[in-house]
């Protein structure tokens, strides 16, 4: 998180800085032992591309991971312009509780980037990482795009080499522009 | 070439993959020994933000520098949807020549990615390829975008890093997602 705090405090984060790599393949959560109105309540998970997401749920999410606050009419205005965003959320009856976030930037058409990959910590390390990239993956490939990329920490390149992502092919290198050399 | 024309072609490119880096600042082109109705006809170079440029000049520089060919109609809707398109010009009279070019996706507000950077042959050398990155970052810092970031092939980082790109800051990865792979 250094880097990012010292550079873009506020206004960006890469891609899952602090999201710890989680393993297996994601499936829908037991049921727990709540008990309500004599019946079981089980708990699924579901994805979503609905970009009116709660703003405040997402902030909590994110508080969760520690990420750098950033202002609400900012990330709106960055979630209208993003080109697609998956939500992953846990469903308990009625209850729906915002659990995952990822979203990227493209020009609809050759390149992806994908940004802001999050779980919440309550639910890793249970393969609902590895299974919200491939929902944003898969919908990436839907829709056309053959050049998804992303920036990751040194701690999740692994999480992402196993997901197909390959580090610098050909020595190609991630670049970010950095503000005080200028 | 080889990873884009095997992984991605006719599909994408990366920050110019054949771009050969250029020194200097940019600056007006002297005066050529054209001369045209008693008068001496001036080149001038200029940046232009208009993203309805004619995609046939555009194909024309890109051939010029080898890129892979790409569909007319798929550059035209990833022009359409990148946040910004910068072009470079040379002016002489009334005579424009399309000399450089450059784009960024984006989410408006929090991160960009510049692709697709060329500069004419006939026009390296200059200064041009470094006033053509100044321009595109003058633009998306003009809009207030923090996170400025590009994917640069091994023997362009030293260009990127002279204008302020720092690859891989703190170990953040670059990665590509590799379809063969899944």
């Amino acid at each position: 998180m250094g880097f990012w705090k010292s550079l873009f405090s506020g206004s960006s984060v890469a891609t899952s800085p602090t999201f710890i790599p989680v393993n297996g393949v994601g499936s829908p959560i037991l049921p727990s032992e709540n008990v309500q109105d004599s019946q079981v309540t089980q708990a699924k998970i579901f994805f979503s591309k609905d970009r009116e997401l709660n703003l405040y749920e997402l902030e909590e999410l994110c508080d969760a991971v520690g990420w750098s606050r950033r202002p609400i009419r900012k990330v709106k205005k960055a979630l209208q312009h993003s080109f697609i965003v998956v939500s992953m959320w846990e469903q308990r009856g009625s209850y729906h509780r915002l659990i995952g976030f990822s979203r990227a930037t493209s020009d609809h058409t050759f390149n992806a980037t994908i940004w802001d990959v999050v779980v919440h910590p309550d639910f890793q390390g249970q393969g609902l990482g590895k299974a919200l990239m491939k929902q944003i993956i898969k919908e990436l490939r839907r829709a056309e795009i053959s050049n998804i990329t992303l920036f990751a920490d040194p701690h999740v390149v692994n999480f992402y080499r196993d997901l197909g992502f390959m580090p610098d092919p050909e020595g190609i290198k991630g670049m970010f522009w950095y503000p005080k050399f200028h």
